[in-house]
């Protein structure tokens, strides 16, 4: 449900640009996500120095927000940050990790969502059911599983309506098929992807910094987040093909070819 | 002196339950430690935020605490995620990465030791040697060779017998030959592995998180640090092989097809 | 204009001595970096805990300090590890990440450079202009973008020569053409490498590793800077050409063999 012509116009407006996509994230995620912002042609910075963090938001596109590793500097600079964007009028993408794993992380996630109004929330199906659960909006869950989606993504959607209704934000929930939903907008999908992407780590957080990528060249935040989906869809689908036992698991191999295939999106 | 049969079991256990590994550890290691777990089928969660250690520590089946880049918040941390995990009865790992190279690692990891309670106790040799030291036991040595292993693991057998005996702990000591010593319960060894293992960072930590997601599968902590070490024994063997010049030290490729070999062990 | 056999000379005494490399740098680049180090032969330590970094420069053959996520915990410990290794007389190299992208970070890079007496300074064209910009001295530019260079590398040698005559250190800005600029001892250049290697992030990162790892077996320390530029580049050149697809940026494929070409750099 994404246009290939429109996908490919924005990836190399991403590749003109160079967008500077500054990056709030996890110690796991980083190197990961800065190769595949480098990858994809944009510029990334990470830092969680809360000094120093109006200045990086002023020399940035546009910043993802993850909060998988929390602690109280993060927490500040965050915030710093998520104001500077939203003061600026650049646009920033929230990554609830692992929301409803813990009060402090659930805390987080519900006052930036409500408090520093985010352009897109990024999260699988079990984020999004906790975080709208902790807005009392969504259906009621059981616990989730971890970090990875133990809901199925479709309980996921009605959670993400509400949440995109009360925070304002364009709602992406990540899973075997993704859902872009933004009030007033409708619900978008992508099909693609592959079924060893939840099992190599920063996969998710990988695609959080791409959507604040494509955030920087499209204004339209439902069709900028459904772009980084698509992107990423399509990436792993091809990095599976090319892993050389393409029937196994061959997850090392996978990772690395995901790199590849996002540096060879879209050349011709 | 593992038995293959056990070690598949308690593999297909890890596969149906996936355990979620809270682990405590470095920079370094983060992402490839996560990417080992998630290939082992376990579910991986990181966090050293104090505020939300207790509702982690929770959600989690077992815990993986390493010391290889400390901060006065981990040491927080890690001392509540000790403590909760004892208090649950939940097994929970020590790497004392470093023990020995400064007096604030050697301080902690003997408090971690005494006071906490560690299921096991995973160490190179020269760690071992050198926290058995700390102890007033085992042989002195001489200063450990940064975080590598200087000394011959088989020289840190005695230290792992009486730290076993001082701690409770069962005590997987990593080398060429691996021994996995548990008081009362004799020595147990592997002889799989490759010499590149070493050569790529994180090896060590991704034992120390394999060994947690064992013990959340096999209450027998000596033969859940056996079955680890005989994982990333066979995985490392045959990684090794992959890499294409199987004579060289190629140490990019053999780290990812490590990777890969671990997500592939025992499918078929 | 590297004499090869000097440089296989050095590789040879860092694979014979194993120095220990004390790193304190960014989370983004920890992973690639000790790998690196570990592929070169010598022994990575990381640590940025002000309380132990005595024990751990007094443990270590030379030292690397990158500023890229600045904290105040780091830039404690830069400026204890900074100046014990100054007293001790061991080399030590300072990677100013971003430098002028935010007050703190050229504040920090300003004292480092003119109180601490690194080395080796070593970054791309855009930091070199804007550390050498922040001390007077140096052509005015215009504001980084990012952290990638902008500027051209010719554009710096002016800057890095001033920087050389102001801080007494050796120069190393990297880019196509490398050049390692020592007052009163002219000017060296390296011209190989790959234009992927700015693609992948860290790659400045395990530039600035290796010079203190050669630094710790070459008291030249033009000399040294200048070896470890030429690994990097003929590393990068063979990475490049053995990537599969070598006319395409498989970006990921790249970074592996890069770390293959490291490990097997020099055995025969």
């Amino acid at each position: 449900m994404f246009d290939l012509q429109e996908l490919k116009e924005d990836c190399l407006k991403i590749r003109a640009a160079s967008p500077i996509v500054h990056n709030i994230t996890n110690y796991v995620a980083m190197n990961f996500t800065a190769n595949a912002l480098l990858a994809a042609g944009a510029s990334p910075i990470m830092s969680f120095c809360p000094d120093e963090m109006l200045d990086i938001v002023s020399a940035s596109d546009s910043v993802a927000i993850n909060i998988g590793c929390l602690d109280s500097q993060l927490v500040k600079a965050a915030k710093i940050a998520a104001a500077a964007a939203k003061a600026a009028g650049k646009p920033w993408v929230l990554d609830p990790v692992g929301v409803g794993v813990s009060e402090l992380r659930t805390k987080v996630a519900v006052d930036l969502t409500f408090n520093y109004g985010p352009s897109v929330i990024r999260g699988n199906a079990s984020e999004i059911i906790a975080l709208a659960e902790a807005l009392g909006c969504g259906s009621p869950i059981t616990r989730p599983h971890g970090v990875d989606a133990a809901e199925e993504v479709e309980m996921a959607v009605e959670s993400g309506e509400m949440l995109s209704i009360k925070s304002g934000a364009t709602v992406s929930v990540s899973g075997p098929t993704d859902y872009i939903i933004k009030v007033g907008d409708g619900i978008r999908t992508v099909e693609n992807g592959s079924s060893l992407m939840p099992k190599v780590t920063a996969m998710g957080c990988a695609a959080t910094a791409l959507t604040a990528a494509f955030l920087s060249v499209n204004e339209n935040a439902a069709k900028a987040a459904l772009h980084a989906m698509a992107m990423m869809g399509l990436c792993g689908e091809a990095a599976a093909g090319a892993t050389k036992n393409s029937g196994s698991p061959a997850l090392g191999t996978f990772a690395v070819r995901f790199i590849d295939e996002l540096s060879n999106f879209n050349l011709g």
